[in-house]
């Protein structure tokens, strides 16, 4: 892709949950799936009773339209049947390893297809995950690196941490909003105008005292580095100026006074 | 570093979730931090009248050690009183903005410097997020890139994002600086000092006339921003307070040749 993809269309990917629990965190997944713009939710044979259940709903908050369009299944084959690629959760390494990924690559694989193929990306049970059977219907699996102390992720997380890598990918092809200074209100200063502030600032500092003439050196670079790194812009520099004009009035009313 | 980080050391870092209203996120945003390996939870004035509350006890799971060493402070300037870096989240851009970083961008910058300062990592309200006053508190914001028709994230689903971002940034064998402090010669500034110098800032510019003290609002956020973004090290601080005292000295000298 060439042009930034503010609104990837997610339409072919689907989220798979595999007998899931607890209806709450089906809500909760529903919620992190739109946060990420993502919208097909396929449930294969839900524990709960009824569907949609009121905590899904709950925990859904606005992502009703998600829940709305979930499709039941009874099982992870009817759920994937139509897929072109089939990527697992798994919280551990199996005695039969499947090519495991990270998110990162995981989420970088299902980009590059994302347009033209049916993609699954399949969650299992809370306690359990998925069985070595459903994991071996999956072409790859993911692994979500965490503490090896405490493995046990909610599920709902384990959702918004894929999806957001999903979300992230598919954004990557635009700009990267890495410390942005693109929306800053005001122009930074150009050199010459810190230049001048700083020129400006010596003079009050040796006005009041804080700076010896005869030996300036440290204390002037100093400051210059500090406020070269600060990079102000414009209105930050007349705002520091404007404080050393009001200083210098400030002594010389009280001197004035004084004759 | 040279290898590979398998356990990362996040002593010095601390979650603060502010005003929180519910406490199952509360215990949902503890579960995410351990899965990824934090252990420092900070409350600012949570909302639940008893604390701990048994809603975050059975969303928290088995990271009940993270609720057991909770803090909880009556305010964000006490929760993070102590730190060199602070980085708020926010939902959306303000009309006077901060450098603004998205996770992988704030998860470098806090690998730069987690093991030698003590840094703050702060969550708003569930429903309004953080106020303006405390994200002026904040040196950076970062924004998690959510689906813009559907921004409501949960909360413990940003906890999630940004723990895991900062794991993975603990886990790559070279951690990227984005702004690297290692070389640096001083500590920077701590927050209460950096609040000292702004306090005796505000004094002087009062005492000059450049500040208006019944309408100060805008200048004297617009100085936190530019002395935050700085990040001034403890020997700039003090450079920059022995200014504001050799000018009052200097204003007195002439008012006393007066009288």
């Amino acid at each position: 892709m060439t042009t930034p993809d503010t609104a990837p269309n997610f339409d072919k990917l689907r989220i798979v949950l595999v007998e899931t629990s607890h209806p709450g965190n089906i809500g909760a997944a529903a919620r992190a799936m739109k946060n990420m713009g993502l919208t097909r939710l396929v449930l294969v044979n839900p524990q709960a009773k009824a569907w949609p259940a009121r905590e899904a709903v709950a925990m859904a908050a606005s992502a009703l339209d998600v829940l709305d369009g979930v499709v039941v299944a009874p099982t992870l084959e009817a759920a994937i049947a139509g897929c072109h690629l089939v990527i697992g959760t798994s919280a551990r390494l199996r005695n039969m390893p499947v090519q495991l990924l990270d998110p990162v690559a995981a989420a970088a694989r299902i980009e590059g297809v994302r347009a033209t193929q049916d993609v699954a990306l399949v969650f299992g049970r809370e306690i359990s995950g998925l069985s070595n059977e459903e994991l071996h219907l999956c072409h790859y699996h993911v692994h979500i690196p965490v503490n090896p102390d405490y493995t046990s992720l909610n599920l709902a997380a384990a959702v918004m941490v894929l999806c957001y890598e999903l979300r992230k990918a598919a954004l990557q092809a635009g700009p990267v909003l890495a410390a942005s200074a693109l929306d800053w209100d005001q122009l930074p200063a150009t050199v010459a105008e810190l230049d001048r502030y700083l020129a400006h600032l010596e003079q009050v500092l040796i006005q009041i005292e804080f700076l010896d003439p005869n030996n300036p050196r440290q204390l002037l670079r100093r400051l210059r580095r500090l406020y070269q790194r600060i990079q102000p812009d414009r209105m930050e520099v007349n705002i520091l100026r404007g404080i050393l004009t009001a200083t210098e009035t400030a002594l010389a009313k009280r001197e004035q006074r004084n004759t």
